[in-house]
């Protein structure tokens, strides 16, 4: 049901004209980059101040009118697309509140992307450790409401690890003011979990207290070739075991990946001469310096001696760590460049199944499509793939467009055989929102819809989205 | 209201012989250790299967039944003690399900104790960190439902950060299994924080599957001499940055609180001749061996010449370093002992303000009660401090005894200012349910007993506790 004009006109009101923004500007926020679920939206709005979200929330609850909360528009499930709702974009609201490196704590507000937080650490000798492909324009908001994860998981932990405190403003226009950077804090329900990957279905988080870490005095980045995933789930119990779980990034890459990537990215091509189905970028740290690269040196001689690799190389500086990560980020874009419909999977299982998971689904796609690529990698260390199915770029395309939904499903019901996550870091959105319903247990539903409905009552927040 | 005897009988026939706790053995349940809050219960029950915790719930919510779910009993804050309602005990729930080192994962069910969790987890050369005095009795299911805390937080985090998935009894019976081993899961609201730390109000843990770590291959254990708390922020900050993170133990011990130690248990003293008001008992771990400890020495040494330690000991081999932890070990022990009234406070504020806050205090307390003896000492890394007023041995208790509210009340509002928690680890129960209410905001309240309302409408998960 479309916004009554009076409604537009008092939110206009009540944003103030700086927060309005102009036509000209709003497409930006009306497509995200796939260019699969397009926004509509009556009013974009970017206030300023968490008091000046708090009135616009407080009219809309009034008038039950549904809002889009939306951080850097790069998510890749549709949360942050309105579909009718207006438009909170928290873009305006870019402050660094408070830094304590002795308290190893941050506070940030939510239009802050994700790079200036690593910097805002970096300045005072610490590291915020959350790393995604999108961190140039992802923004703190977005990243804490849909519990980002990327790369130094393994390490570090999801953003939900990250998060010691949240400002929101709550589906009735409340503020609340849960900033607090303690460590220890035992006085009832950690209700922030719930803001915490609830993809602006229960508030809008303005502001979050991260923790910062100890800045590691050495780093070493291996890029290893392997005969197979079995190997690799063996690879990384045993580099584990060696460091004392030092690892902080265990990416693994297929070799139809890196193919694709050198096919569009001139001189992006694997450093080692051995050709195989499987590669392994791996990063490790540590706060000690010069006494890590030698013990990663003879792990790795150690499991090359085990049969657990193939070959792998150490890179020798900086410039040539960047060059192996190189390969691992530019597999989103090689993606993107191709021509050819896909398939996504964000999955993740129980790190030992791995092996099975890639197997059965591989299975599925021969059945299926013998004539599609199976493009998968991503981060192991956490049991999180990204297997991704190209379809042939030629006549067969459309056959491929009608056999998606289903291999999709099947692929996913290999993930659930294997106690797995159909969405192990990107979200559930709108992509995703049906399929939700026949894998969460019933039980699981009702508490989500209990908790939605005790919260939000109108169901203002975000309507269409995750539930 | 008493529950009407055929119900009792009712539940005793669902529950099952077996099931049914004998008067003769019900008073261990019902009575904790500090004797504050003696439990009353008419029916106590030991299921033995999450279906027979189910029958049992399903029964008492029909019927609108109180129930409190109890672990080992070693909480402190009386929120294990029944007032009327049926106890459910889960001590008989004792299988490990699942133990699976390559996914770094065990699942327990709710009557395992944390001691065997720890054995369990070492039996497949992992690691599982959490520790507190009452690991040898304390069970799993209260350890979650508590969100436990300990001496190893500052490296592994609380309960909440050890727990991968849990299944619990749901308030209306039915069962829930979010047993999942997975490290990313997207896929909605997650709803398992909300039982850990619920303290049993929103239903009862019956297994968890939680994480477990490469073991450390080298540990080194360390005893400082101190002039300040200031100090000891700088050291902590100054050696975790040399280590880059390693500490796994930080813990603060007040001069009063060695001589209360000494006093109580012959033998046990400090092992440095420096007499100073402060001393830290440092525990650092890694995976790699023989480099940790010439890193510590060099360190301290350099923390000497900072003038941020007056004199430090190292322990030579394993034996020294327990009797360094004996001293930590046998504080509340010897708290325990002393014939006193005392005044007990669980708090925590952002590290830097541990100085400010430690003064603060001693400034109420030298106002209120000059004859009593401060007893401060905790866990320092995370902000967590126990900060216990010892009241006077002789004709002026009763004094002491009548200033007990104000006093604590003063202290926690010195917490409040300095954006503390009244409960950094023991959680709320009865002892601080009142003074919740005036610590939280209103905002936060709201959305707690919300949640409550949703999850639990007739309030029969164990009512009169934390909210």
């Amino acid at each position: 049901m479309a916004i009554a004009q009076h409604h537009l006109c008092a939110l206009e009101s009540i944003a103030g004209e700086k927060a309005v923004i102009p036509a000209s500007v709003s497409q930006a926020h009306l497509t995200e980059w796939r260019k699969k679920w397009p926004g509509q939206s009556p009013l974009l709005l970017a206030p300023g101040t968490t008091e000046e979200v708090s009135a616009i929330v407080r009219y809309c609850h009034e008038h039950s009118i549904g809002i889009t909360p939306q951080g850097g528009n790069t998510g890749l499930v549709g949360g942050q697309m309105p579909q009718g709702q207006i438009l909170i974009t928290l873009k305006r609201m870019r402050k660094v509140r408070d830094v304590s490196p002795l308290n190893n704590a941050m506070t940030l507000e939510a239009g802050v992307t994700l790079a200036e937080a690593q910097n805002t650490a970096k300045e005072v000798d610490r590291l915020f450790p959350l790393s995604i492909g999108s961190e140039g324009t992802c923004q703190i908001g977005g990243v804490v409401s849909t519990n980002a994860g990327g790369v130094n998981v393994i390490r570090y932990g999801n953003m939900r690890d990250l998060v010691l405190g949240i400002e929101a403003v709550l589906p009735n226009g409340e503020i609340w003011n849960g900033l607090t950077a303690l460590r220890k804090d035992n006085t009832g329900y950690d209700v922030k979990h719930l803001l915490v990957g609830g993809e602006g279905t229960l508030g809008i988080v303005t502001a979050a207290t991260l923790k910062i870490y100890p800045r590691p005095r050495e780093t070493v980045t291996a890029f290893a070739a392997l005969k197979s995933p079995q190997c690799a789930v063996d690879l990384l119990n045993f580099m584990q075991g060696q460091t004392g779980g030092l690892a902080s990034s265990f990416e693994l890459m297929s070799q139809p990946l890196m193919t694709l990537v050198s096919q569009h990215f001139d001189g992006l091509k694997s450093p080692l001469e051995t050709i195989t189905p499987w590669y392994v970028l791996m990063e490790f740290s540590t706060g000690q310096e010069g006494q890590l690269r030698s013990g990663i040196e003879s792990a790795l001689a150690e499991a090359h001696g085990k049969n657990m690799i193939l070959d792998a190389t150490i890179a020798e500086n900086e410039m040539q760590a960047e060059r192996l990560w190189a390969l691992r980020h530019h597999a989103a874009p090689a993606m993107a460049q191709d021509p050819a419909s896909a398939v996504k999977c964000d999955i993740s299982v129980p790190i030992h199944y791995i092996p099975n998971f890639l197997q059965s689904a591989d299975e599925v796609v021969a059945a299926q499509q013998p004539a599609s690529r199976v493009i998968a990698f991503g981060h192991m260390g956490d049991g999180n793939i990204h297997y991704d199915v190209l379809g042939p770029s030629d006549a067969a395309q459309s056959d491929f467009e009608a056999a998606r939904p289903k291999m999709q499903l099947e692929i996913h019901d290999i993930v659930a055989s294997l106690d797995g996550s159909i969405s192990a870091e990107h979200g559930i959105g709108i992509f995703k929102r049906d399929e939700l319903k026949i894998r969460k247990s019933e039980t699981e539903l009702a508490m989500m819809r209990a908790i939605k409905n005790a919260l939000d009552p109108k169901g203002i927040m975000n309507p269409g989205k995750l539930l």
